[in-house]
């Protein structure tokens, strides 16, 4: 049989010198940085459902892509074919893991049985898969979105039989992320939030939210799954309001639940971007308040309000973002997953492969570029140097508790000065950011 | 002595037939709605700031006001002149309140020891003139942001010398504010934030923020103080990125620090706007939360990414702002601040007059349609028989803790049914809400 | 058989005492307003595409909506029990006018034969429906942007034989618009701009895009035809960048390529929102170009940055579009399509007409609005006093190009004056416009 | 006497391997890039008003930069102490050129005698400086919207007094501009536009501005001025609207004037995104158009909806930007203007170098970068190959205005073909340009 990537070789590492567009010129997968290899460092992701599902249709237009397990019903056999494909295509990357949501491997299905038959079937198929291939996974996820039985919400329908189903995939989808040996299962609730605050009692929506995410985790402890429960943030699309606004919003939200030792994030730099943050902010909140997770690397367009998707390309910010997330310790059961999609008009096998080496190149070059900030860490030292009358004195006593605001005062009106603007820097450091994004 | 309001007569109720220009259309403050007069329920209030310190200038031209007190020092001299303006405005207007920041009142100071002196001539000087007018303090608040001492931010300044120094503003005001009967104390961290993330400690100064918060929160109970306090969120401008960025984050900050039951926040829709939320989900969310406190009305500009503090004018927005407060229980020691400045043509003492009439029309209006609203609550009628199914059983179950994912999936499982999708009558409900806005 | 909307009773003006969902409040047709009816003013249009083809789909899921003509294929039966669904809903909805693609209403087509004939089967329906119904053709146009062939641009295809396709669609189209009498043709360049500029020839593309115009309007002249054309602004979506950005770039174009007397402009609310413009802007801009041709109502989501396309309820923005329309002349062959849909959860039929409802009952609303603010013209006399100044002397003389920058600072400098600031009545304006949005 | 950067020694070239924060990385001026020097390339000038004038104050605080020439009035010997640390700072940074505003270097002025003698002393000074000083002047320009006379527009006020002082304001500065060897001379209409439609009458304010724009071309030939005139557009900001929005917008103003022969334009990328357009999408439609002038390089932050005016460096597209200019042809009398501030907590004497070295290596990379694409320019073959349908046959018919509609129409019928989508290889051409970036 004939496969839709056979005229792909196996993409190689070149080196910065080739001029090949189908092999790295940066992602070096066993090139040693800080202690460990770049592979091991990044554990990039290819996603299933931007890669294999979509047919390239938008909401002014029909799909141009005519994949071969597209264009019919959406069956088993097209299940299988994707399938085939998808682990093919994972072979000649050479990425390391994958990510998935049900619906993404499974014949679509309709009522709850179906939905538990369709998905053993293909569970079945893809342990068998994973058993000849190397590819593994990073994290799995329910899809509780798609459906028109989810247009109102999943978690925060009105109805709670929709709720149940909904718990009856993530259930489903919980238990085959353990089975396949996941790092992570993620929980973007794409629905949950409202197209109008006029038909919504936001309160309690918030309160189902909290409880069926509480659930999660008692199932996850139930079940023996070790691996990491990630939110994924987002301010709204296709809402108007999503209640998962931003890393910032998702923390309140799990101090409400008692859930911020539990459950962490999974930032998307597209989705930081619409929500009014810059990338490097939402990775530095998490590790502010202990809940970074893992990545889905994108971009957005910063003239289109909408979720793009894109492949990352900005060395600068992605350099920042590594420069962060290497300094909260790296990446632990989390990854680097592409939710990007190659545009509409890029409708050929190769395209797939151009948008994951730009990918899996500029997140060698950012790497290689953050681990040498690391070593002769200037921002820190900047920053240390900064904060330094904090670390003794009144400032250490207002931060462990032992100040109060008359003493503070008084101590200001007994030296009775007013303390002289010091400059900040910006454009020094950001010259010295300029000079290690290369 | 000439004053510089003495050619505006007092501001009347006429009826909205009227078309005098410096006349009340909507706004009958003795008019009792729900069973308190409009002015109990609105409890308005004349800021300080815009009204009578803000010369007309902005970042690219200087200001063509000309107040009387304008242009020379801001002495003793010119702050008396401009307490007399501001309580001769007050009585031709007749709202009920103001608010104040301690720099808009007093004699500028450099030192701490100055500060504490010029603050406390001008203190006693208000003190007699509310005791010889009707209008009252709404708020107080401390100005920790123009100073260029507070460049980099007063409880998150890298210097925990500006810290004291800030400390001593707010325990000054906070007092004084406690002296005048305010009904409230606000704190906008305006420098509470970064510039640049490159030279910042996010996780530290978000712990000084939360130090100094609980500092305040001890200082009131420590005089006595019996009003509220409120934080009021701001996503950036002027910096790059502000802590207390809306509702949702603000929310996590308190419970991370233990205050969401000492402290509220102070919404004004152009933050909002600002930060990617409407006004009305903002009020919302802080009801949800339980910490909705005041409103600084306002608007922004809708093309522009700035914060524009126009006069509102938008009724029906306002309408939906105002329903969630009473559904809410109304303002309780909050009210509504006009947090607008006129623009910088408008030029003229009577322009002052305009911008602060047209808003107390408006929220007077907005008022009126709530109360309709709310008298036969046909948005809370579909609400309530929209989430029923929440009420009794597994729903039931789910929000009180008593229900396993397990179970729940069983449910699914068993009934075997695929929900079908049930209108959220949107544009019905949208059209309920333009047939009471008039 | 029966009908889809059999359920819906015709809708009646009621008045704005009545309660019923499914009535007009304000939406009199008959009812004369400075000389005209209602129904004469606003030329109301039903548009085909949202309201019969969309089944509810967005890009996170699939559509709720199930019309009985949704499911299947779109061939010749599928086409012709929507156009029997369509005329049923107008003749209950009452307005006197529909908008159409040529896609929208005829079966799928791949190659231009089956093109041009099922085109053709259908044009013969329509024409037949028309004949024994009320309801004429406001607009019509051919959609050159949904076909996977239209990815990279019609007029502006990097393949010449993509815009013969287009060229002869919107032949077809244009000649069917002429045999239904419509009163114009739109062009929307959905794809007419680029998704990257890295592969975009812009130069030549607006050459192509300016060429093609021509020969539309080349050929409208030879058929006859004698409506208008009408270009539709957009700045981006589903492109990233759409060439005609908004009014003032479309009247360059226009310029550019001597067509600013052949075409006029349809512009959309929510198009000019996402091109960083009010609605009014672009309606008075088209108006000061002489390019004001027809709208097509709907809104926005101010926090969403895509095309929502919503039916319009902002009275005051509306109330200030009709204002400004109605001292341009108002309406000639244009009308007042709403290109609106209703939200994905509204699945219902009658969710159809809440929005129209709503929507026609906004549009009466403004229009007496404007009609009273016209009247006695407040602001029309406010800006004669204003400009007064140029109507003689020096500034005469500029605007009729008898002066020199010399001559002219040559009198400033004789007068040796330094003009003072006078009051632009910002806020006293903006009250007199809230005083009439009632 | 003691300068204010005497502690800076020159700034001198020292390679990417030097740690030497004061000195340039990549700017070597004599290195011969395609055919010319790096500095006759650029042509980099720095401006006066943010180097010089801005004492780090906005909207929300006053300014802590304290040079020794703040603080007191404008007078002539604060602007003749500007002045020596001006030409002090040119030195010793090294870059070939300056540009200006009118007021920024005089002494400041009340009246039209005043301004025209205040600035006449200063222009003899700066001649002087310029004689013994490399430092030419890039262009020059006329401050027409920060004093309060102008709060309403320049060129567009409805008083026509005012319009006179600034034509009086425009031809000394135009003059002297002239007298100085200046290569260009800029209008930014940063008052041209509306704080509220409500009280402006848009369409004689146009024509205002068009007429006053033509004197001002009439102006430059009668003096025998052989320098360029440039629009800068922006979108808004201090007003709601600038009639000059975006390079499009200002080709079809210039258009209806008939000067797009006579003017170009200045594009700023800070007032590209406000627009909504990539600062590459600007330069290449004015390539389009053929009226691309002067770049005042900057950025804004993605996160902040206002003019930041932050140095450049986003290295990938100031890469793209010269790419494109130098596709058109490079600089002729334009050049690489940094109309960027240092941050308002940069309030050292160094923190301008460090702003303008940050800014000049960052230019001088992405030249490299540039014409490193040139060399082997695989952006046109690409762009060739994919528009080459349109050289000959019935494209070629189209483009040169020799094919109707019809016939072409009749063409796709004849061939009766359904295009196939073909790929525009967005993500390989975006990976080609990372590796180029760098």
């Amino acid at each position: 049989m004939t496969g839709y990537f056979d005229h792909i070789d196996p993409i190689k590492f070149e080196g910065s010198d080739s001029d090949n567009p189908l092999a790295f010129k940066y992602y070096d997968p066993k090139k040693v940085v800080m202690g460990k290899t770049i592979e091991e460092h990044l554990r990039v992701a290819v996603c299933y459902w931007h890669t294999f599902c979509w047919d390239g249709a938008d909401v002014f237009g029909g799909g141009p892509f005519n994949r071969p397990w597209h264009g019919g019903k959406n069956d088993q056999a097209a299940a299988d074919a994707k399938l085939d494909a998808a682990f093919d295509f994972f072979d000649r990357l050479g990425q390391p893991f994958f990510c998935f949501h049900d619906v993404d491997v499974m014949a679509e299905a309709e009522t709850p049985k179906e939905h538990v038959e369709n998905f053993a079937q293909i569970v079945d198929k893809i342990e068998a898969k994973m058993a000849q291939h190397s590819t593994k996974l990073l994290w799995g996820t329910a899809n509780l979105f798609s459906h028109p039985r989810y247009m109102a919400g999943a978690a925060t329908n009105p109805n709670p039989d929709v709720t149940a189903f909904a718990a009856l995939q993530v259930q489903q989808c919980l238990e085959a992320t353990h089975k396949f040996g996941g790092a992570g299962y993620v929980l973007w609730g794409g629905r949950e939030g409202y197209d109008t605050i006029l038909n919504t009692n936001v309160g309690q929506e918030m309160q189902q939210l909290g409880r069926f995410l509480s659930m999660v985790v008692e199932h996850k402890h139930k079940i023996g799954f070790k691996g990491d429960i990630w939110i994924e943030p987002k301010p709204h699309e296709p809402t108007k309001h999503q209640y998962d606004r931003d890393v910032g919003t998702v923390f309140g939200f799990l101090k409400e639940y008692g859930l911020e030792n539990e459950v962490g994030v999974n930032i998307e730099p597209n989705h930081a971007t619409l929500a009014g943050n810059s990338f490097e902010h939402e990775v530095e909140m998490a590790n502010a308040f202990g809940i970074f997770g893992s990545i889905d690397f994108n971009r957005g367009d910063p003239q289109n309000g909408w979720d793009t998707d894109q492949f990352p390309n900005d060395l600068r910010e992605t350099t920042l973002a590594l420069y962060y997330i290497l300094k909260g310790g790296g990446f632990k059961n989390g990854g680097s997953n592409f939710d990007a999609k190659v545009r509409r008009q890029s409708c050929d096998a190769e395209d797939l492969f151009y948008g994951h080496i730009g990918g899996m190149d500029l997140l060698a070059r950012a790497l290689i570029n953050a681990a040498e900030m690391i070593e002769n860490d200037e921002l820190q030292a900047f920053k240390d140097a900064r904060y330094a009358g904090w670390k003794s004195g009144s400032g250490a006593k207002v931060l462990s508790g032992n100040m109060t605001l008359e003493g503070f005062a008084a101590e200001a009106l007994r030296d009775n000065a007013s303390p002289k603007p010091v400059s900040g820097r910006q454009e020094k450091l950001e010259n010295y950011i300029s000079n290690h994004v290369k």
